[in-house]
């Protein structure tokens, strides 16, 4: 499809828009009258600029209010539409958005919308220019597309079209599917935006809140399926209005954003299929090399220097691990538990020696398990992810790997050909591995700068086909921290992804120093929680003390009996019931270097959260700990 | 009035939290279960804690779901009220919130709500305690103080009465005016907050939005008018759910609820007596000396450096003032046009040189034209402001002043005893002052801080009587910015007040490195603006550009003839029309050392904004400027 991007969803003047959406790779742009009105210099001046960069002006908007105004201001209306069409054919677009009247005062008879319409229509068509009408969701009287289709077939001139916003739609939660009965010739164009589900008014969710697709919660491939059905081959484009966006930076943002469109193109080639396996799928969507099931984690890798190699290592090994090889070639070391690895790479000229930071372990790979390597990199690579190519020693075998969005490395593993673990091929290695108790990584929490979450989100949604959970608030003493959780489709490999606008919370002192996110903990699964604390305890890990009132509270709310609370609490551990049974057992240990720490679960009945009714009580239990140790923070 | 406010409104841990209620001087504190059950101390300690700290706790909350909850588990409920009683005696407060039940499956008859209540009430009144019963806005059948005073007349149980929260009854457009019928000893509890007349769900607006008295829209005067009538006599309490608040640093922002609370009693007893001259006023409520009507902007007074003094100087002579004088005893210099006064405090052990910032012009002190500065100050002190006083050299005036937020001053300037201006005693005064088209300050614009702009607003409005307009939203090219006006009851002093949450705004570069609050820029008012601007163009001072393309618009929207638009074209002149006919014509110029310029502005017919709808165009055309001359942002 022809890819476009509104410039009002990006931040900067009108050339770095125009540059960052060119860089992406989108095809073209909507250029918004406030972006140009701002700009020094002439609509011929934006026109070559477009010209140079090769991206098409695939639209111009908004014209406001027109249609049903008030008859005394219709000559001066048409006036003001004659200046604009000027300034259309100076920049080089034939197509204008006009959206539908909001003026309190205009008129809601469809005859005279359909007259006006047409006059709109005829000095546009004089020109050569055509008008796309759109229904805003809150328009006075014309808010849906079927309104506008219905005006749009009467007034019948080749010079009107529909112009279809899927938040206008979706977000008043109209019915698209009609949509597949308009010819697709009459639909002049196509604006995507996906939002949150919010319950505000829509007009400042519309002008707030909205987001990439795939960032949010609408049903957008729903949306696209009977547009596609019309045979309409225009462009898609996004019209993104978010207070974020428009101050995060242009070029990443719009290489999210066409990653976005890919992505939901791959999801609605899915639903044609799905609805109908027989039907060809236009070759216009995005086809990628399907996505990779993952088998878990098959190791994290952390950068590190010596002294931090010995205190992880130290950590580790209270917790059940045990050492169990040093690279054949780097300064980095294994170590292992059952099939759960842990790399330490205190390589000094490696890739991970640009994410040590003195502040804390940081995470500097992951690696996946995969049935394929090589086929996970080329569907990476289609969807824009950078690959990466480190240094591999004689023997060594080489690991398929992408940058995530913070410059970490998410290596691909696969079982390899000749049967030898990628541990056989560049470890020494020694003792075989362990089994103490804990299963395998449950999760990894990551603390973000706020404005990249939903950047995050849809990296592992697109690479892997990721789902993510519902956003949860929670209460840190000095602030809020918002919370998102990915899974993979089987759940094997889970992230939750943390960010907080306020510095002084727990989250915001977890960012690294160095590359702005930084892995906060790291949990484990076990199959029997008090084993394993107990384990951990004798061990000499250090749990964090949660409060009395706790287990008092617990007692209020749960039909414990006094012995297991005092067990509960002894170990500190603590608890969570979701509404189908599901049960989590979780403790934390200190935190250490500053903000990491490590947790041990245990979930039951397939719970399947993070048990964030607890994470007040654990945040507040960790600023105590802190503030004990440290300046005020005012 | 007994003053009081819930943990649940501050940041940080419980200790840190009430440290900062007793510190601001608040008799009682809620205490919210969440601050206690993440707590690593006892009830016990907490109780006292706060005996230690001079304050009561005035309350225990939340007590939820539990009158017509689902009849299997009435007999659990009462038992999980008995051990919050016991916590309550611990604590050693007798009060619990009950707020009603939001369970879908709960039940509505208000016999068996009112059956369950007294079930409570006899439980609560058998151990010497008391229930207060709340009606939340989203309550499931129970959602307006109406219904709640019908319960509890119907129970008729002492150890039951009714708690009011303003917000559950100003949110939905309740009418509280009927409070007045409840006998004064049946209100157990008053809560008030003010919030933002926001279009969204109640829950969330009430979980995330609320703001202290005089910081938001809501009528509260008018809430609290009928429960003064009742005699009600017991804590009038601020429970405010608010993202900033919750990181806010919690001592400033505790003095600045103490300050709210204030306020809103001085309103409540100006309403009382508008309503009923006659009748006395409780001397319950605060009674401070009243406002003094301000009579504008006597000088406004830079901290500078010597090449800082050099270039303000030129700037300033440029724009039609003189060098007037220098003073007696410091390194400081008085420009004068009219009666329009600018100091440039070069003074190196002043309080002036706390503010000296190396990157541009720096606001040290507003000086305030009063009838009478020691009344001024009285009330300032009253309402909790820091008094200041400088060193004053021999036959100088001592001016009283006062700190603002961010610790610039205030001064208050009265026309004195013997005749004699300050300008007279404190300066060797050279050539009387000039007149050059600049009339006054007409307002001075300042960037701020984003958590701190409701801070000013208050001290403003308590202090000073100030109005404030509602909050504008604008697109700077990085980021949003977000504005809000105080003006004087009469109009003679305006600050625009502007803050951006988003770090490459014109507005969060224009932050001091020094204080976190910065001028950015002052505007003159002026009779003619084709004159001013002709003036100062001769002059050689340089005029922002604005972009052609804004005259293209204003064409489109205005009947302008093509001489007009070339004219202000050619000055630069930005131009808006009000609903009600009043125009503003404005200019600005340059920035210069860095960050800082200038505005000169013409009112006519009244018009009395400040050109927002042109603000876009200002910070696009200064984004472009700086552009040109910095490194890349991303």
């Amino acid at each position: 499809m022809q890819r476009s991007i509104a410039t009002v969803s990006l931040s900067g003047t009108l050339p770095e828009k125009l540059e960052a959406i060119a860089a992406a790779g989108f095809d073209g742009v909507e250029i918004f009258e406030n972006d140009l009105l701002t700009f020094g210099g002439s609509p011929r001046e934006v026109r070559q600029l477009c010209a140079d960069l090769g991206i098409a002006i695939t639209l111009f908007q908004p014209f406001r209010d027109f249609e049903g105004c008030r008859r005394d201001r219709l000559a001066r209306n048409l006036d003001r539409a004659e200046r604009k069409f000027d300034l259309m054919q100076e920049l080089g677009t034939d197509l204008v958005l006009v959206c539908s009247n909001v003026a309190a005062d205009s008129l809601g008879d469809e005859s005279i919308l359909i007259d006006d319409l047409r006059l709109l229509a005829e000095r546009a068509g004089a020109r050569g220019l055509r008008v796309g009408y759109e229904a805003l969701a809150w328009g006075r009287h014309v808010n849906t597309w079927q309104q506008v289709w219905s005006i749009v077939r009467q007034v019948d001139h080749s010079s009107l079209g529909v112009l279809l916003d899927s938040f206008h739609t979706l977000s008043i939660k109209g019915d698209p599917s009609g949509i597949a009965e308009i010819p697709g010739d009459k639909i002049f164009f196509v604006q995507m935006a996906d939002a949150p589900v919010l319950a505000m008014d829509v007009l400042e969710w519309s002008r707030h809140f909205r987001c990439f697709p795939g960032q949010g919660e609408f049903d957008l491939a729903g949306f696209l399926v009977p547009i596609i059905r019309t045979g309409y081959t225009g462009p898609l484009s996004l019209e993104i209005f978010n207070d974020g966006f428009r101050a995060a930076p242009p070029r990443s943002n719009a290489a999210d954003g066409l990653r976005s469109l890919l992505y939901l193109e791959e999801k609605t080639r899915e639903r044609l299929a799905s609805e109908n396996a027989a039907k060809a799928i236009p070759d216009i969507l995005f086809a990628p090399t399907p996505a990779l099931e993952l088998d878990g984690v098959e190791f994290l890798e952390f950068a590190v220097d010596d002294p931090l190699r010995a205190d992880l290592t130290q950590w580790l090994t209270r917790l059940g691990f045990a050492k169990a090889g040093e690279h054949r070639s780097k300064k980095v070391s294994l170590l292992r538990q059952g099939s759960t690895n842990i790399v330490l790479n205190a390589e000094p000229y490696s890739f991970a020696h640009n994410f040590f930071d003195v502040h804390g372990p940081s995470l500097c790979a992951i690696a996946l398990r995969v049935s394929d390597g090589a086929t996970a990199l080329e569907r990476a690579c289609q969807y824009g992810a950078q690959p990466y190519r480190g240094l591999v020693g004689p023997n060594e075998r080489e690991i398929p790997a992408v940058r995530a969005p913070d410059g970490s490395l998410l290596y691909f593993v696969d079982p390899g050909m000749d049967g030898r673990s990628i541990y056989d091929t560049d470890f020494n290695l020694g003792e075989p591995a362990v089994q103490n108790g804990l299963n395998r990584v449950d999760h990894v929490a990551m603390a973000l700068p706020s404005e990249s979450l939903d950047s995050w989100v849809l990296y592992y949604k697109s690479l892997f086909n990721f789902k993510a959970d519902d956003e949860v608030v929670l209460p840190d003493p000095y602030g809020l921290v918002k919370s998102r959780a990915l899974r993979s489709p089987c759940g094997s490999v889970r992230l939750a992804l943390n960010i907080s606008e306020n510095r002084n919370t727990a989250i915001a002192r977890a960012l690294s120093s160095y590359r702005g996110s930084g892995v906060h903990h790291v949990a484990f699964e076990c199959d029997d929680i008090f084993t394993a604390v107990n384990r951990a305890k004798d061990a000499g890990v250090p749990l964090l003390e949660i409060p009395l009132n706790y287990y008092d509270d617990l007692a209020a709310r749960y039909d414990f009996d006094d012995d297991y609370l005092s067990k509960l609490a002894y170990y500190n551990v603590l608890y969570d019931r979701d509404a189908q049974g599901g049960e989590l057992f979780h403790v934390y240990t200190e935190p250490f270097a500053e903000r990491f720490f490590f947790e041990l679960l245990q979930r039951k009945n397939q719970y399947s959260g993070y048990g964030a009714a607890n994470t007040p009580v654990r945040l507040a239990a960790m600023a105590q700990a802190h503030s004990h140790k440290s300046q005020p923070r005012f």
